[in-house]
């Protein structure tokens, strides 16, 4: 299995604390030792740092954490093998253009039996895991419904996505976070958590290392921030569990809207 | 204008000697101060890493020159800009996925009324550059010429790319480098060049700063590196200078074929 991280912010933001805390969980408080990924997007533009390292010890990962890139919204992962072998083409997050925007994703979970029913000719995945076949299938079947042009309204275009999320999710386990820059989604299956924090802010500790912070210090009273986890990074705080099939839709750190799938047949979408 | 670097190699191999000659010309000995980016391939997999801060001066630049990421593939750029702001989305090199691979590209000049003949729906550019749109319609051009899936043979993808690049050079100067991971494909404008380094390796002195680096200590007699850029890096060694309209194919750091090009019109492709 694997940890997700993902943040979204009304203003650029660092996430150098909530990657502190799951970097540990690369080999020193969780096992996830077969390389990581964090994808920061910074206006259109986005960037990712990847390594097949341990995040524990990869000195990119030593970068990130003492180099704060300010980023609206970031989508990171750190892997623990099932599905494909630990190489940097298997290393989330996965990355696509798609109407003009680019298109970042990351996976935990295992799908079995995936390959016909995630077959897909545009989005090819250049990896073997069942993570990037799914992303390919998740764009293509948004180009085969809204076509080459991005609809206006992006709302549909979630509640789609949620729906395919759901089909997938009858393959197996896919808890999933994505984002096309502006927007970010997560879709739990059975593994996933948020917190918003806004003024007043208070000190947060990390479960996995000996950090604490003092927000107050660190934003303005209208700063907005989301943060998206596998597991709760902090001990102090009270974060959201999500329900199986449970999906939220985020932006400029704020809740735009989600709901609870139910599990679905894969014949069409 | 910018300045481009590449590599190909039949062994991995880092490039720290020569990114360390191209990132001074980003605000020392040249004033491509607009950003840089550096893609290094990994088997199938790659990574970039980018920054909208001068080469000379950015903490990721800075990484890139201690830490030695081996890759039989690398495609390197920095940037003056001419068109498109200084930011992230407009900095190269830009990849995409096209039949299961990464695809990266980088581009040196500039292009006029390139919108309309470079017009494209299934790859659209996140940014605002000519770079990008090229690069979008190159590999459109390769979809509708060869359809869904890789030819076998891809010696047939790379003439018609050169043929395509031919097209594009009629809008403007368009020395350029592009890669999908295993080969290193260039074309020249104006200004390209390239070496290649293999046994009896001798030393190489970068003429952008003070470094001398002795290849025989650093390799093994079977290795082969091909180095292209848009003017030499090092002051002691014999680099080929490529004509206008001339493109060349490396593969594992071999020239496998090249030619040269009249330029073409648009109308068709």
């Amino acid at each position: 299995m694997c940890e997700l991280l993902a943040m979204s912010a009304n203003v650029p933001t660092d996430i150098v604390f909530s990657f502190t805390g799951l970097a540990e969980r690369g080999g020193v408080t969780g096992p996830h030792v077969d390389g990581w990924g964090i994808t920061f997007y910074e206006g259109k533009g986005n960037r990712t740092f990847k390594d097949a390292a341990p995040s524990c010890s990869s000195q990119v990962a030593r970068l990130i954490k003492s180099y704060p890139i300010k980023s609206e919204v970031v989508i990171s992962h750190i892997r623990q093998a099932n599905r494909g072998a630990v190489r940097l083409e298997n290393t989330h997050p996965f990355t696509r253009e798609l109407w003009g925007r680019y298109w970042s994703y990351a996976h935990n979970g295992q799908l079995s039996n995936y390959q016909q029913p995630l077959h897909t000719k545009r989005y090819q995945r250049v990896g073997e895991t069942d993570s990037e076949q799914a992303f390919c299938w998740l764009l293509e079947s948004l180009v085969n419904k809204f076509g080459e042009q991005a609809p206006k309204d992006m709302i549909p275009v979630f509640e789609h996505i949620a729906l395919l999320a759901a089909k997938i999710r009858r393959l197996g386990v896919f808890n999933m976070i994505l984002s096309d820059g502006r927007y970010l989604m997560n879709f739990c299956s059975n593994n996933l958590c948020y917190i918003t924090r806004r003024a007043p802010f208070g000190t947060a500790q990390l479960i996995d290392t000996d950090v604490v912070i003092d927000f107050h210090q660190e934003t303005t009273p209208d700063d907005v921030v989301t943060i998206v986890a596998t597991r709760p990074l902090t001990g102090n705080e009270h974060w959201q569990v999500l329900q199986p099939g449970e999906w939220k839709l985020f932006r400029l750190g704020e809740l735009l809207c989600g709901g609870i799938t139910a599990e679905a047949g894969l014949a069409q979408n």
